[in-house]
């Protein structure tokens, strides 16, 4: 690759061209993009440059969410290409739950020409201050000739352990420029080992303490790391939790089974006295998703003490083997592996449980399960736990919206599988315009759309805050069926083949069409 | 009505509610919202006080492109319900727009309890910072017995001359918790008036320069500073012009017309060079939408000067009744006064000059033209100068997808005007939402889609930046007709009518069909 580079460069390269060599030299070889004025050179540049798979969203927030769900999948981060403060600013919402997963992006945003931004031109505002809060790294390339170094920072920023969100700003002449070099990435660093004193203060409260619980989470939820803390449970007797919402959790039959934390405070409560005291594994102490008046924020019993084995940022699956090696337990078979199990087909009236029997009954193995079902799915993860090897990612940051996009960024990653998108009718509209992404790239997802017409979730909420019986007006604005969303028309109208299941007989007849064949396929279910 | 206030309250008000009334104790009635869990207790209280008129907004550039749309009809103030920074950061782009138009927005943004912050839930970001690039004014109300007194101060921030954009911050215990008052705004300070002096130095550039041109802007391009400027056109010879993008400006039969600088760099030079020396009322000395290689930023002749008569936030149209009295020509008619004309109605092919004839000739009186036409609606602009009076709206920030967002605030200020949205395809798929809220709400608004399949503007700013032959996969970038999007299944989708126009004849039907009626009806042109 590099040889291709030097054959292919003149000297007439500018800045766009030799960032987007920087990209391609650094690994970085996939680009969500939603382009502008200030980005053309950039687009011209991918002509001329080989090896950038370009991905076009018609909204930014498809095109954030896309580049999240593509380093969940491949552990890689993808760039986004995005136009100016506001077209960053259409992508912060999914930015903002990437950045809550640890995905690395390298965003590239276009600003104007820097001797243009004192004219304060209609697009001109302050790209720097939008993009901090959603940021872990932000910089504006002063020139042409900076520009290959910036990016490779960006790279090294966003590629972290665990990945960042490094924000590269670009302007217009950094982009026309004239430049000469290709930025060079140096290697990570090792990821960092825990302490023999966290491994032993892991040990003791697995060995002393009445209950414990590993609670897991990051990337101590792929296979390996979980059948190690299986077999920690096998000596201990220890439970194994994630916390409600992860960003990849591999599960599935012959797999470690995990549960989560659920949502609702009180069952979260209840769930976190029978844990006991807490190993920390890529975790933290849980806490409440919101705040309501009179309940806790900790969730965890206050009894209870809490032992950090390993962060994010360390090398976790090596401190699950030298916790197993300490507790001499690295040979036991793991405890609470998931038996083989698929749910019966489901017939007659569609209700929660049959669409989770259904899901049970014909996930493909290896599927990508994207879900964003919000109050309509809390049952379909405990009937899915027997279902083929898959992995399941919820949203870690809360904004809805994330669904749909992070399944274009997974089945970009994952070509050979299949992703499946469990998404509400309310989250869905957020980012509608990813169904037209997902046609335009054939890519290989089944969305099931949950069509109760309402944002659900808040109707419990309102009881939550302590609103006992809300009037019309409160009921209205959480009411979103006047009109009724036509998924079927909708996903048409971008592309996507689509159906309506009104019994469950049509889910499963939905199903086999969506997950038989290639491409997109959309199911809007009537509940 | 603050009787009926007095009446309603009780001793059990809390923050939320003091809020509310507070809004409508100010003069803030409407609220366009997309509440989440934080925002529950503003909902309720909506129930328990009459008086305000919520909008729902599916996406929150929905909400805040609505708000804007309001304040340009009404002149004053809307709210805006947002929910937490990503619900923040999904409105921002309107918001810049709506800045950027000088239009006041009273944003409430929910925010975590003020004691569960620290425990960084999976919606904890900072709202501050996500707020304050787009706004005039951000406070964080500390708590339930300061909420009233912040929200009048944010009421007064927005309701400047001109409008500010004003982020009021509440936290659930902010709204949770007991509350007293209802705070009390002051009664907005007189707009200053213009020196003698600027009268004194316009008047002498009007009667001195070889060539002059007054340049309108903001509240300036109403139908009596207007008038006012054609009676000093009259005496002086001078010309008139606006910006490329206004917030408002008031045209058709009997009014003095208008014309704007065009958008491409050489015309609008052209244009500049004819002008001559420059008086400014709202306006500044022009610069380019972006920068290109070797083009300038500024486009006024370098030969020419510049006096400024009156700023926005000066009494514009007192400057230039003082101005035509400085002259001795208040009692002269206006020179440029459009003549009544509608062009006879198009058949055969659609083109852009056939859909320019049929606005033309069936355009309501009263109508409200919001524009976001980009490439295809540069002919239209001339074509309908002697359409019956007309209110006209741009872009005034650059970021795409204002324009359907804007039609639902402008419906909702004018329910006895007609909306006449003219999108490109490009740019409505970026608020595509607003069709169901234009369904929900029965508003009374006709969209014509320009459905050309691409990013047509950046094919042009391809060559602009100095790409002279774009490759494939450039071309691929800027094109969104793979697949083609069908605007007739997405609107009904959402609850809107909808027909396609492929011919001049089926245009003219489908436009009876929507100004005609009430509610919003949607035409898919393909062009």
């Amino acid at each position: 690759m590099n040889l291709e580079f030097i054959s292919n460069m003149t000297d007439k390269m500018n800045g766009a061209e030799s960032l987007v060599r920087t990209l391609i030299a650094g690994g970085v070889d996939v680009c969500f993009t939603n382009p502008g004025t200030s980005e053309m050179h950039f687009v011209a540049a991918l002509d001329k440059v080989p090896g950038m798979r370009c991905v076009l969203g018609l909204f930014e927030g498809v095109v954030t969410g896309a580049a999240d769900g593509y380093y969940r999948m491949s552990g890689k981060p993808a760039s986004t290409l995005l136009h100016l403060a506001p077209g960053l600013a259409n992508g912060l919402a999914n930015l903002h739950n990437a950045k809550k997963a640890e995905s690395g992006i390298v965003n590239i945003v276009g600003e104007h020409a820097t001797y243009h931004i004192k004219f304060d031109a209609p697009l001109t505002a302050d790209i720097e201050g939008t993009a901090s809060p959603m940021s872990h790294w932000v910089k504006t390339s002063p020139t042409s000739t900076t520009i290959a170094a910036d990016g490779a920072l960006a790279i090294e920023a966003a590629r972290q352990t665990p990945g960042q969100i490094a924000t590269l700003i670009l302007p217009a002449d950094t982009a026309w420029g004239p430049a000469e070099v290709v930025g060079e990435t140096r290697t990570p660093p090792a990821t960092p080992k825990v302490s023999e004193d966290s491994v032993k203060a892991a040990a003791e409260t697995l060995r002393n303490s009445e209950r414990t619980t590993l609670l897991m989470g990051g990337a101590a939820l792929r296979e390996r790391p979980l059948e190690l803390a299986g077999k920690i449970a096998a000596k201990t007797g220890c439970h194994i939790l994630t916390e409600g919402a992860n960003t990849r959790l591999a599960r599935g039959a012959g797999r470690v089974q995990v549960n989560r934390i659920p949502y609702v405070v009180e069952l979260a409560q209840e769930v976190m006295q029978k844990a006991g005291d807490l190993v920390l594994v890529g975790s933290r102490e849980p806490v409440a998703f919101f705040a309501y008046p009179d309940k806790p924020s900790l969730l965890m019993d206050p009894e209870a003490k809490s032992t950090k084995l390993a962060d994010t940022h360390e090398d976790m699956e090596e401190a699950l083997e030298a916790l197993a090696l300490e507790l001499d337990c690295l040979d036991l078979a793991p405890a609470g592996v998931a038996a083989a199990a698929r749910s019966p087909l489901p017939t007659g009236e569609i209700t929660l449980p049959a669409i989770a029997n259904a899901l049970s009954a014909l996930m493909p193995e290896g599927a990508i399960v994207v879900d964003e079902s919000v109050t309509s799915g809390r049952e379909f993860f405990p009937s899915t736990a027997g279902a083929p090897a898959h992995d399941w990612m919820n949203n870690r940051g809360g904004s809805i919206g994330y669904g749909m996009p992070v399944s274009i960024g997974a089945a970009v990653a994952c070509p050979d599988r299949k992703v499946i998108a469990l998404i509400g009718d309310g989250s869905a509209m957020y980012t509608v315009q990813s169904l037209w992404t997902m046609a335009r790239e054939s890519l290989d997802i089944t969305i099931l759309i949950f069509a109760n017409g309402s944002y659900n979730i808040l109707r419990g909420e309102l009881t939550n805050v302590g609103v006992q019986n809300p009037g019309p007006r409160a009921v209205d604005m959480l009411s979103i069926d006047r009109p009724d969303l036509d998924w079927v028309s909708m996903a048409k109208g971008m592309g996507v083949d689509a159906t309506c299941a009104r019994t469950s007989d049509e889910l499963v007849k939905g199903l086999n069409a969506g997950l038989n064949n290639e491409g997109p396929y959309l199911i809007e279910i009537a509940i």
